[in-house]
């Protein structure tokens, strides 16, 4: 879909129906002078762009007072555009309310949980649950959808912008009222959300539910579930909000697609996108570097977390950066390749549109330091030269647009839930860091050359011959049936410490850890032995473990011992286990190994499985491998993870993007990115 | 008294009046299905608990609503506890206030220097002050004595709990009322608070108390006189509350003894428990270890010190835990031998009796990750193992219960007035640690074998040869003359850096430092010499400083120079000073030595007081000795601070616990316990 | 005019009428009884002291009530310091406001930009924009004026006190309304103010003044043309009190007069004090020294740049310490010798008046612990001995006083508007520190004995051959247009890193980086290259950059690279450039060197300005030398930078202060100054 949106321009030409990976920007001419307009618009053509999203923050342009609607600059935006040949993926502009509105109506701000307002002068600054912003919000969709309709540009909507990027926890009364009716909803009762929320500690039984509030400031530690549940709702009080948005934009232009930014990158956590990527017509993401030692491999784990959205189709990388950004503590620049790389790495794990903030660098503002596609230098400059080259790269790549990806033998379960739980306060440690838990196991899996998807509980576990689930902390009982089910079919589950420990009121599974997942596999936990910051273990099998240790008891008679700890409080338990489950098996790793000694570990975990690199021995760990798969053939990345050449020998297939060498092998430059083409199996 | 409280149970056996240590913990049957409750009492009985306390967290399910009461559950469960023969120590309930009241009420709701609310969801959302609260909780206690005045479960009254844990300190239009009726019962007239608090400074004179204000969110530093106040105010405002729930308890049930659980430990500083030790009919303490170099030394100090709070009868061990707590930033579980040694080293200070947070581990809830007596794994488990051996240990140890601590040759002075004080803004530096400092003292005195008595301003200090006081900053002119008095009649005082320098209004004592003590130690100080953060200053007695230093002249001819300063801006001054006093003397020691050099300076302070280990040369340091004395005889506690094997040659007595080895010695496995009988001397 | 200060006084003896150091302090009687007040005017005289600044937070005493005056005892105060031959500094004591007004008119507390009220306590609890705090601080003004208009004591007003040193920023509704009245001053048009604060960015357009606020709390970063124009409101709404106050003082004593006390010290930045000279009769200054390797060049540096307000001309030094101060974390004394050369090194770059806060040291409120002339232990103390020593020293150096100072060969442009431009949020790094990289060119100067001068954008850049502009960021056209004016005619202009960028607006210059320096430098700047924290890039001179590098292109074939990068991203690229102007240059160092590596550099950049260093190699960067040049003579100071002995030769002059060694050589002990004289050239 993705690839074909051109066509629905009005009066699109017959190419437009042939696949094609998009290419483009935030486009926001409202900060230029109207001369410029025309310089941007061949300038897009000469690198190859084709489409923008244009309005994103246009409120105050659009609608400079209540009953006030100025929509001729945009008119003539869009006209050239389109003239331009490039398509529109036009904003619903609601992302930041106009001075006007939050000036008439201040009950519109959001409020922190300690009941401090959060004023206009940035963006983002409305509650997600006010009706007066609804209201407004709907009103200015409306006449945005009504007017361009028919606009021959449009090609697709664009709904608010990175929802929940600041204004996902508000603690407002509007707030507390709609968390009510939330529960209301969720609990139907209230001895339910008694029972829940377990208010016999500390007593905090309600009689009512208008005695219920949001977690606002408090003396201790607030009740977990009330915690827990707060973030449900909030992310489903943003999600309320996009389909409100959506459901007028499908009233009016039902045949075009809806889409919204989604940030899966870092620690954003608040928004719970595998719940949501049900509601867009195609998935969006926006990326972000963020400077460390695994940096690459984050932007290749948010990318595959973004396909696993995206259910395995082409999906689109709505915002990265050309090079710096503005809001890190120190934002450096990328090296000459980066901008490719990291652009063909999103494109390897199911982009086909390919876009930045922004494409005119903004010479004043909160983001003028962030990179774009014509720098403050403009266009004689390097970086434009860069990203005129990755238009054409892209143009090359064309015949694999509208392609899928090819399952992995290994899967990553991820999950919000688990997510939010596993990292409230008074717990065990509040060391643990379930995002880089995964990643580390992502990492580990990228070192020994073995492909791996990441999965969200509505995927299908079933298509990977090894399943695994890091801090797999909350399991409802369904859940954890159907990883038992996943094994005794033959599944290879693995899993790690303090997963199974609870359900999904927040509720301790009883008679040892980790309860949901005991019997499956074969062991019991008394004690959790969390580690001081700094502290290690030694294991016998010459890894470390630091973070957590379990006090293992083996189970059942088939339980095998992989390795055992050698120092610390557990020294002489069990560490790593597996138990045979039929065909499959269940292992269970119960401290933190870090990226190394987990690569140490995994060919172990691996084994039963049959599961192998698919690269040559000579080139593991030093290229990535992602496959996708269409009409078109199926389509093998290599991206070079170092920065020294390497050759990759034995790969069959045309060389759509890169070069063999003398021996036929694929030479990869320092940080690049080859595809070879073989026809669809 | 404590040892023979079950004795007031309705039909105790003859058995209970003989005195015997208790064992127990919270429970709360209100959080598990009334099948549990049976088990419950079975288990007790099977680990020996012998008293609970009950609802503390109940008044949410006592009264659902203003005018509903609902004791139908609770009467179950007394009745239950009674037929197992487990004594009540019956909370008043009133610990954290339910939804109801604080949905009708919310101007209960403390509020922060910062003018936040603090909002319900955890516990202790109540305001001292508030008259609203008060009459509330009230009502309830009244409630609670008068039903259950005449059950035989009840054997003691719990206030509330935890006084002060979040809610020491509220700034709320409450408070401020309440403080300045406080500082009208302490000043009388303004004149006289615009002299305390030195209202010239900084054009703060008020001319009425309607003008005066908690010490709030302000530009720079608050008067430190109204900081000051502020603290003492809040201690006595909760202290207040103590003393209106007991009142109402006295009245109703005047044979029933009256307690509420301090918190000496760790950093808990604002509740006065010197000045609050008075009000209950025994004292009672809870305790938490936080891992660290000290801990146990910690835990020593806290145990001696809640001992000092008893006037050295025996008090109640309220809670502590049976391994890791849920509220540290990383919670570690206890060691094998870490609960029985924990629990016997608080019985060696004096507790007859030791119970914990809690029965049964939550399921749910802000603390289900703190440790209990059964665990989430069942009784089916090694800590529950540990639980029932240490119910049998306290059975042998029953004929101890009663006795009294045996004063120590050594004093060490511990003033809240001081640490108050000492610690405040706007100081030399803000790096001093006024506990850590005392603690260093006493672990320096547990290196060398020494046995010490934390003593509060209230006790006695010509029961020590020795008598320490560190940072003892705030000097009323009455404990100048105390302590001249004491030194003159032969006591051996011992004081440090920024001791004596300020009165009671925190108005500094004039003339050259230490004022209020000059001329007891016979040396001047016309400034100080705070170090920067990592500095150290090397002594001519090859100790090292840090943290302070003095320029220090002696002005007495007979003042002995113990050491100097090698390095630093005070190099070749005195730095540790001793004036002979008669039979007594009064040495000054003018830098922070920690723990290690201060048992190398020991020696030399405690000689001319004939103050020498009383154990064998080669155990000093690894065991700590403690002693009980009453009817029953003479108790020598003997621990094992070290995790080998230490054997203690030439002690005397049965061994009422522990072992002795084949040449008699007694002999302390890791970590373990030893107590020898004679007969009362 | 400060040096003949005295002669104002009524009755002043016709010695008052030669110039003179004046030395003194803030005098706070109201703290002490009225017997005290003799001995401190005995003491004074015997110090000789001659100025004092009185009444500063008398407020409440002098009104206690809205419509009752006391001012009987400061009546008694200035007759006694009168006939003690003591000249007052008279405080319009409005600093602090008393609590009979806060309580009446809560109204004119600060607001913090999260919402918090700023309560009384402390001091400044005052909104620099309401209308309340104006109307009673002036009535307060008046009154003293009028009563004390013929006092002969009086020499000269002191205006409030620290302006802003804690209430600079204020958010209350009343800051609202008066950033509305200067944004229409400034802007005229709510069309002109959308440009300049980029409004098109964020959707943040206003249709209407009332719709501005202050940068409160925020989603995220706010406008930063909003937070740069907020800076500059707030300066001038302190400013604008300035001047209020003043307005009333000239009206009613128009020939006494008027001072506020500066705080250019550390990072105090929120006071634009180049802008505020103006509005002084003569310029005084707050410093304290704040310890850390770099201490006494900061002293230096400020004081310098306290000159440059003054335009060369003698200011007061209206407080410093005689030792520790009580608000930094840890507050170490001075060492002997500190006392007398912090003193002269202010007097050495203009200060013809050396006071400290206070006269004695308080015994109770916030700064007691602060040092005084008479400390705590009274006058019987070293530290009075060094007071004492101080006074003699001051009346030696008599005939110096009056004298201006002698322009340096290097300047140092020191901008305000750059400062808080380039130290915004969303920059290409957060850890960039204009003030210490200035101080570190500062020290490089000092460690190679070349004199050079602080210069404000008032200053007159053609007065020194070189003139260097660290990150100089924030350039108008003006600025632009006059530094290629100074590189023409000859001036050697030497920049930095994230110079040029950005116009009065916060707008970049386009084009390539530096925009508005870019041809006078002849490079162009594509990429900025900010480093992360520890990052370090290795130049090919040996040198070594943290913080940033650029990625320049030279672009005028006449510019030189002095040194290139070796490594880091940029390797290969220019480092350091310098473009011929004729008989003048334009450098460009593109990353932070520090002091060392500064210094290492600098003499390539000076020598095409034959600038060298005055000292005799051998005491080059052990001693710092400064010049002031009067109708007396021509005075160079020499100080001692080091803790050891320095002899410097070949000096000419007579010797006012310091003694020759038997070479003729003028000997220096560890941290001493020397000042010779000779003739007026």
């Amino acid at each position: 879909m993705i690839s074909t949106l051109l066509s629905r321009r009005g009066g699109a030409a017959d190419g437009d129906r042939v696949p094609r990976l998009l290419y483009g920007a935030d486009y926001n001419p409202e900060q230029w002078p109207r001369a410029v307009w025309e310089e941007d618009v061949r300038l897009m053509r000469e690198a190859g762009v084709n489409l923008v999203s244009v309005g994103i923050f246009s409120w105050a342009r659009l609608q400079p007072a209540e009953d006030v609607w100025d929509f001729g600059w945009l008119d003539e935006v869009m006209d050239l555009l389109h003239a331009g040949g490039v398509g529109v993926d036009l904003a619903t502009a609601t992302a930041s309310p106009p001075p006007w509105l939050t000036t008439a109506h201040p009950e519109i701000l959001p409020v922190t949980a300690a009941g401090e307002t959060v004023w206009p002068g940035a963006r983002q600054h409305w509650r997600p649950t006010s009706s007066v912003f609804r209201h407004h919000a709907l009103r200015l969709v409306r006449e945005m959808a009504t007017r361009y309709a028919a606009h021959p540009a449009l090609v697709a909507w664009h709904v608010n912008n990175e929802l929940g990027c600041h204004n996902v926890y508000d603690y407002s009364d509007d707030a507390a009222r709609a968390f009510r009716q939330w529960l209301r909803a969720r609990y139907t009762t209230l001895d339910a959300l008694n029972h829940a929320w377990a208010t016999a500690f500390w007593s905090q039984r309600y009689s009512d539910w208008e005695q219920i509030l949001p977690p606002r400031l408090a003396a201790s530690h607030p009740n977990p579930t009330q915690q827990l549940d707060f973030k449900r709702f909030s992310s489903d009080a943003l999600k309320d909000h996009l389909r409100a948005e959506r459901e007028v934009l499908r009233e009016i232009t039902p045949d075009v697609p809806v889409t919204t930014n989604f940030m899966v990158m870092g620690g954003t956590r608040g928004m719970n996108y595998a719940d949501w990527a049900g509601e867009v017509d195609f998935v969006s993401n926006d990326h972000y570097v963020q400077p460390g030692p695994q940096d690459r491999d984050e932007l290749s784990f948010s990318a595959n977390l973004t396909s696993a959205l995206a259910g395995g189709r082409p999906w689109c990388l709505m915002e990265h950066s050309t090079s710096a950004v503005n809001w890190q503590p120190v934002n450096v620049a990328k090296r000459p390749g980066d901008l490719a790389r990291d652009s063909l790495l999103h494109v390897a794990h199911g982009a086909d549109a390919v876009c930045f903030f922004q494409w005119r660098q903004s010479a004043a503002g909160a983001e003028k330091y962030h990179s774009a596609m014509v720098p403050h230098a403009g266009p004689d400059s390097e970086l434009f030269g860069a990203v005129r080259e990755l238009g054409a790269t892209l143009r090359t790549l064309a015949p694999l647009a509208g392609s899928e990806r090819e399952p992995a033998p290994v899967g990553i379960l991820y999950d919000w839930e688990s997510w939010w739980a596993c990292e409230q306060d008074s717990h065990p440690t509040s060391l643990l860091d379930y995002r880089q838990e995964a990643l580390d196991w992502y990492t580990a899996l990228l070192a020994l050359g073995v492909r791996a998807d990441l999965v969200t509980p509505h995927g299908d576990p079933h298509r990977h011959q090894v399943l695994i689930a890091p801090v797999l902390h909350l399991v409802p009982e369904s859940l954890a049936k159907s990883l038992a089910r996943y094994a005794e079919q033959g599944g290879h589950l693995v899993t790690t410490y303090f997963s199974g420990i609870v359900d999904e009121n927040d509720h301790v599974w009883l008679g040892g850890y980790p309860g949901a997942l005991r019997e499956l596999l074969g062991i019991r936990i008394e004690e959790f032995g969390p580690l001081l910051a700094g502290d290690t273990v030694a294991l016998d099998d010459a890894t470390t473990g630091s973070l957590w240790t379990d006090r293992i008891t083996v189970t059942a008679p088939e339980t095998e011992v992989l390795s055992h700890y050698r120092t610390g409080a557990c020294a002489g338990r069990p560490a790593v286990t597996r138990r045979p489950t039929g065909k499959g098996s269940a292992a269970y790793v119960s401290t933190r190994l870090g990226a190394r000694d987990l690569a140490a570990l995994l060919p172990r975990l691996l084994e039963p499985a049959g599961v192998h690199s698919e690269l040559p021995a000579s080139v593991r760990g030093a290229v990535e491998t992602i496959v996708r798969r269409g009409a078109g053939g199926r389509f093998v990345f290599l991206v070079n993870r170092t920065d020294v050449t390497v050759a990759v020998p034995g790969v069959s297939g045309d060389v759509l993007l890169g070069a063999r060498d003398a021996d036929g092998a694929v030479s990869l430059g320092p940080r690049e990115v080859a595809v070879l083409r073989t026809p669809a199996g």
